[in-house]
């Protein structure tokens, strides 16, 4: 099983509207209700590649109801005293969205979440960590989350930003997924632009304790810094549609690759095509299959001489 | 007792951000829940005056369900299957309004809150009516809950546009208050920036069984065509603030005069005096008494000539 841990679920909304305005009155044509949460849509993709998957977190109050009903993955959340967010997204063609603060979280809360973590661990192989922290969780949540992986023996993913990340680095995550923000502020000389820069930025991370540096370059495909080297991969060909939930597509694929002990190669290939698959599909944070098995075969996976 | 019915409440979500820029995400800073309706604004400023008033109407759902814990007035709403919609408000000094569409409210839903409001009509001596119609009722819902006032023999007050109140002027409500769209409608040819214009927009709305045509003219105050002639009331100074909410206010005194049968005079006095407070009070649907009071005073009321 692959555990996948979202602590800052939403209740996500999304608004039709013909054209956004600012300062004016606009009736929305059409509302979707939807359980949104990067660690959601981590395991709806494992779901629908027929991996098995139990999503956790955190959710509260009238919205986390909601967001119970509406799960679609098997979930076994923890319960919180405060209202989950909601997150409203304005669409007109493109999207414009407004992202609620989130509940406050309190300690008691917190340590019965770890509780039910660590229980749900013994039965994981992969764990990935997604997403934002909610107020009143210690910036080094995530650090407590990885170390109980690592003590489990389970793989670990995170996939976060910020102080969130950062402070969760020298506990030893198996994977993470920093953002181009990220890789500048860790290695502020490189030129970002280039395969080089980038791999010197991700060695600057792996020495701070992290075992694979995952790279996203977008349309261009992937760059991974791994334990046993440096890789390149490439999608056979550009795929238009909605980029949101790429990454999450993308992860879900490196944790089912680990869970079937797939080398480098494959893996990498897997995450870039379920990336385009995701990119492909019309519904945010699911992944198209065909689309998936279609490219996997196309995806160019080459080894990088490290610098 | 003076009855507000609100047919299609909202949960009403005030978003504050930085500033509002179309296709980007931005972080809500606060969230604030407010039960919203402009039936409930009447009832909320009749309840701040002092008066005696109770908010009816129709709420589902989970959105209802959290519309009712909000509730600051006195209260007795039917319930229907389908969801109460959320109204969203995004403030970034300036506010950019998105409002869902509302439940769809069945022909057996409607016939239980007909005879819910029939009996609360007993024991009331004016009904304000107000706001848009969800969907699922008649166009002519509003003609249904006039005519059975006036069968009851209380006075009703209706503030709606659009073809709600199109096909409700015929079963004779004792008051409406038309916007300027409408009385351009009615009166095709008269100039609605002459009190002339305005006049004769409101003859041809008493013409289709209309007691009284209240015009708003903003900060410049109010016409009245009314059975004992038309009036003109101004506000002795311009007032800054929220004007959302004050033709709710200018409403509440309205319906509050009727109560305790002042004249026109000062009907209008306090119609006017209460929406300068309201557009003062720092909470929309909300009125400054302390405004009102010195308001009121000042306010000119002028018999015009009718034409």
């Amino acid at each position: 099983m692959i555990l996948t841990v979202t602590l800052n679920a939403a209740l996500d909304l999304t608004y039709e509207v013909d054209a956004l305005v600012p300062h004016r009155a606009h009736r929305v044509s059409t509302v979707v209700e939807k359980a949104g949460g990067k660690g959601l849509n981590v395991a709806r993709v494992l779901t629908r590649l027929g991996e098995k998957a139990v999503a956790t977190g955190l959710l509260g109050g009238r919205n986390g109801s909601r967001v119970a009903e509406l799960l679609d993955v098997p979930a076994a959340f923890a319960t919180v005293a405060g209202e989950t967010r909601r997150t409203v997204v304005v669409v007109d063609g493109d999207a414009t969205g407004f992202w609620e603060p989130g509940p406050l979280v309190s300690a008691g809360e917190w340590d019965a979440f770890v509780d039910r973590y660590t229980a749900l661990l013994r039965v994981a192989r992969v764990a990935v960590l997604s997403g934002s922290l909610p107020a009143g969780l210690p910036v080094d949540a995530y650090a407590v989350l990885v170390t109980a992986a690592r003590e489990a023996g389970v793989r670990v993913i995170l996939d976060t930003s910020g102080p969130a990340l950062d402070a969760a680095l020298s506990a030893g995550p198996d994977l993470v997924k920093p953002n181009a923000e990220e890789l500048a502020e860790v290695a502020p000389s490189a030129d970002l632009s280039t395969v080089d820069g980038v791999l010197a930025a991700a060695a600057a991370l792996r020495e701070r304790g992290v075992g694979t540096v995952l790279a996203s370059r977008g349309p261009e495909g992937l760059i991974a810094l791994t334990p046993d080297g440096a890789f390149r991969a490439v999608p056979p060909h550009e795929v238009s549609g909605n980029p949101t939930g790429a990454g999450d597509a993308c992860v879900a694929a490196i944790a089912r690759a680990w869970r079937h002990r797939t080398p480098w190669p494959g893996a990498l290939r897997d995450a870039v095509a379920a990336s385009a698959a995701a990119v492909a599909s019309p519904q945010a944070g699911d992944l198209d299959v065909r689309t998936f098995q279609s490219l996997r075969h196309g995806v160019a996976v080459t080894a990088l001489d490290p610098r």
